[in-house]
């Protein structure tokens, strides 16, 4: 294909460039890009309208063309390049590889850039400890088609390459926003989104809740559970009742349970 | 303490042993024996009644007496062993050791061994396909109280290091059952409990379903679902709706709505 460029060499400056913004957090906040790797995660990125800049492929797996296929009706124009087996394998990330990959640009992530319709239902995920679980929470967002996730007080950027791969490609097709504890409670209090924390503090039962209007969801982490300005903020504490030995269900979980008890009310079934 | 001896070779032929059990499925299932590590897994096995035949710790950081004393009001009377540091690095299976681990008798799974109440409530799971997704099942299982948890056409044996460490234990405590696919439905039509499959095909959404007699929820793998003959005998097939970009919630985010949902209705929630 025309335009594309080779690369062969370990050594290569745009080789060492995407190897820091796959192992760094720094590298990708610094630069604003970040990798994504895999034929459907890539999709998903362009469904979410991320910009790529470079796509490179390993051509014995993934061809130029298609490539090039997989960009067509976005509206990406990235640079492509082709990699020799040594250089793909550096680069790539995945066990079973898929011989695609990509650079992309970061989107902004401030809570008040979301586009919000009408009482929104909205998960608040505080400090999610594992990159699987923040996966697993994109993936319930998604099938919820939640209004938007907002991750409070984050413990890792949003483009670290196990939580794209945990979510399979929700990170870039959910509304999802980032920041401080007290900033997104403030946000939500300014809109006028009730909060619901999961905690057992003056909690009531997840059922008897009212999830009509306008509903932010919160859980905080397996080990600690929600910080204290969500509780005291909250409009609403939930529990799920723990019938067993042990009190300790997966937060992705017990987040679910809560967004389908609030969907099913929502719509009135 | 008196009665308790020292190992201090790798040679040993009750360290081979134990290597084995812990690390070849066979080897378990062979002698009828397996390994629990930590001291919460083990409260959850001697809650669940598993007889001990011998417990091994490194008395630098699990002592022999706070083992005695793990022991109390159970009706196990194990062998204690203590372990140089060598030997329990060699038969430690977690990153962070905890001095304790022991050696358990495997109890039987045949479903008609269980007690069930009437009009129980129980998930059935088939096939799950990674040790990860099978302990938060059986997490959800603990919480939900469920009567039992059928694992049918089981993919790896209950006594998987990986299973006990992901389930918290709670492998341990919830009634477990395995079995063909088919002798499992057998079982339940006998029992005359309903099947809800989670299944695309005839299926009403899920918060449509009557959960109110003796009820099954089936899940499949999250690759290919229940197999055919589950779709074939399932009294109802129940759906999630899934409304966003992909069609993939965790197979353990999934069991759990659909099981809180059953819960709700039959608390007349």
């Amino acid at each position: 294909m025309q335009g594309s460029k080779e690369i062969s060499s370990l050594q290569n400056p745009q080789v060492r460039k995407i190897i820091n913004l796959k192992e760094k957090k720094k590298g990708r906040e610094s630069s604003g890009l970040f990798v994504v790797e895999g034929q459907r995660e890539i999709k998903m990125a362009l469904k979410g309208r991320y910009k790529l800049t470079t796509v490179l492929v390993y051509p014995e797996i993934f061809s130029l063309e298609e490539a090039l296929a997989l960009m067509k009706n976005s509206n990406t124009k990235p640079e492509f390049i082709t990699l020799t087996k040594d250089v793909y394998q550096r680069l790539a990330y995945r066990e079973k590889t898929e011989g695609i990959l990509a650079v992309a640009q970061a989107k902004s992530h401030d809570p008040r850039s979301l586009a919000l319709p009408d009482k929104p239902l909205i998960l608040v995920a505080e400090a999610p400890e594992k990159p699987g679980n923040l996966g697993a929470l994109l993936r319930t967002a998604d099938a919820a088609n939640l209004d938007a996730v907002l991750i409070a007080n984050p413990k890792s950027d949003l483009y670290n390459p196990n939580t794209i791969r945990s979510s399979v490609g929700c990170i870039f097709t959910v509304p999802v926003a980032m920041g401080k504890s007290e900033d997104i409670v403030q946000f939500l209090k300014e809109k006028q989104i009730r909060i619901f924390a999961a905690t057992l503090e003056d909690a009531i039962p997840y059922t008897q809740a009212d999830y009509s209007g306008g509903c932010a969801i919160a859980v905080g982490t397996e080990a600690t559970g929600l910080t204290a300005g969500w509780v005291k903020n909250a409009d609403q504490s939930v529990v799920i009742p723990m019938e067993g030995q042990i009190d300790s269900m997966n937060v992705s979980v017990s987040a679910a349970i809560l967004i389908f008890e609030a969907k099913r009310q929502r719509l009135g079934q």
